[in-house]
C-alpha cells in the first residue's frame, strides 16, 4: 500500500475536491465518506469504492479496492472534511438509477437545505421501503458528506432522484403517482383521512413550505395534524411521520 | 436603556455562563436564548424573561423585560454561543413543573446526547400533546443553546423532567402508567399491535439502545417495523414516529 506524503498527491487534491466543490463531485461521479461505519455499508451493500485513504496510527483495515493508501495523520486530516477523524475516507462511485422501475410510493423534498434534513430524510426512506427520495429546487447535496454521514448508509441503497419541476410532473405521469403536498393550511386535509399509501408526498423547507407552483401541481393538500401553538415539525420529522404513514399499511 | 462595553461586566459574564455551563444554568434557574424567533415564542407563552441583550446596527426590537441593554457587535458576538447572531440575546428563567398533573402519554430519552434530537423530540411532544418527555441518564442538557434552538420555542410550553431510574420507576407508578421499551430485538412488539395511546415510550442511544437495567423495568419492547437492511432510525426520527403513533388515535 503505498503512503502519501505530500498536499499536492492527485489523491489528495482528488479527496478534497470531492469533500468540498458538489459540481466536481457531479463531474467526477462519485462522493467521499468516512469512516468505518460506513465502509461496512459500502461494502455490505455492493457499492464500488474507488478509493481508500488510511489514517496511519489508526486502526486499520481492509476494503475491496484496488487504490489504497496511507498518510500521516496532519495529511489525513488535511484530505479530511470531518475533523480528528479516526478514518478512513474513501471515494465511493455514484450508481444510476436504472430506468426502468417500479414507484409505488415516494417522498418529495423541495427546497430543504439542510444536509443533515436530507440524510435523515434518506435513512427513514430506506428504513420505511419508500422507492425513490426526489430531490428538487434548492436542496442540499445528497451527496456531500454532512448527509452521506446522516444517511448511516442508507445513501448506498435508497433511489435519489433530482429533478425539475418539469421533470417531476412527467416521472409522477410515468409512475401514475397523484402528488399530495404537505401544506400547513386551513384546506389541507388530515392525513389520517387521505390514502398515501400509493403517492408521492411533498415536504418544503421549514420556513417557507412548498413553492406555490409546486402546490399547483398537487392533487391535494395534507397536514399532520399538531397542537394549535405548534407551527411546524423539523422537516426530517415531518418527511419522517408522512413515510411512516405510507409505509404502515403496507409492510 | 443601558449600552455595555465591557467584557468584565456582570450582564456580559451572566450570559456568556448561561451559555456555556450547565450546572450554572441549574444554578441560576435561566436558561439562554437566541433571536427574535425563541424571544416571540417565549412572549407569546408567557415566559418570564430576566434579561435582553441587543446588538448594536440591528434590527431592534422591544420586549417585555426591565433588563435590557445594548451592546457593540463585537461584545455581543462575545456573549452569544452563535457565530454572527443578529440577536437578541435573552435569559428565561426555568419554570418549575408543577407538582399536581395528569400524564397520559409520555416519552423517554436515555441517553441522548445529541442536542439537536432532544430539541427536536420536545418540538415534536409539543406538537404531538404529549404531556411530559422525561430525560434518564446522559442526555443533552435540554436548556443547552443548541437544544434550546432546536426547540423552536417548545422548551417554553413542553414539560421536561431529568428523572433517575428510580425516580422514573415512582413517577410511572403515581400516574399509572405502562413502560414500553423501543428495542431493535426478535422479541420486541411491532409497535401497530400494542396499544401506546396511553403508556411512557423509552428511546435509547442510536448507538447502544436502551441500557439492560431500563429494558427490565419495561412492562414489553416494542419496535418500529422496517426494511431488513436498515439497522435503525435516528434517534428523533424514531422517537417522532412513537409519539404519533401514541397520539394517532387520540387526537
Amino acid at each position: 500500500m503505498d503512503r502519501i506524503t505530500s498536499r499536492k498527491n492527485a489523491v489528495i487534491t482528488h479527496l478534497r475536491a470531492l469533500g468540498a466543490d458538489s459540481a466536481y463531485r457531479a463531474a467526477a461521479g462519485e462522493f467521499l465518506c468516512d469512516g468505518y461505519k460506513l465502509l461496512d455499508e459500502a461494502v455490505k451493500s455492493g457499492a464500488e469504492i474507488t478509493c481508500v485513504l488510511w489514517k496511519e496510527g489508526g486502526a486499520g483495515g481492509t476494503a475491496p479496492c484496488e487504490k489504497q493508501f496511507t498518510a500521516p495523520p496532519e495529511l489525513f486530516d488535511y484530505a479530511s472534511p470531518m475533523k480528528n477523524s479516526p478514518g478512513p475516507l474513501f471515494a465511493v462511485r455514484r450508481s444510476e438509477c436504472s430506468a426502468v422501475e417500479t414507484v409505488r410510493r415516494a417522498i418529495v423534498l423541495e427546497n430543504v437545505q439542510d444536509p443533515g434534513n436530507v440524510g435523515t430524510v434518506l435513512r427513514t426512506a430506506a428504513a420505511f421501503s419508500i422507492d425513490a427520495v426526489v430531490l428538487l429546487g434548492d436542496c442540499a447535496d445528497c451527496c456531500s458528506p454532512k448527509t452521506v454521514r446522516a444517511t448511516m448508509g442508507a445513501i448506498f441503497r435508497q433511489r435519489v432522484l433530482a429533478l425539475s419541476r418539469d421533470e417531476l410532473g412527467a416521472w409522477l405521469k410515468r409512475h401514475g403517482l397523484k402528488l399530495y403536498g404537505a401544506a400547513l393550511s386551513a384546506r389541507a386535509t388530515d392525513i389520517r383521512k387521505v390514502d398515501i399509501t400509493h403517492a408521492a408526498v411533498a415536504v418544503g423547507s421549514e420556513g417557507r413550505g412548498l413553492s406555490p407552483e409546486l402546490l399547483a401541481m398537487c392533487d391535494g393538500e395534507i397536514i399532520i395534524p399538531m397542537d394549535a401553538r405548534s407551527e411546524s415539525l423539523n422537516a426530517a420529522v415531518a418527511a419522517s411521520v408522512l413515510m411512516w404513514e405510507m409505509a404502515r399499511e403496507n409492510t
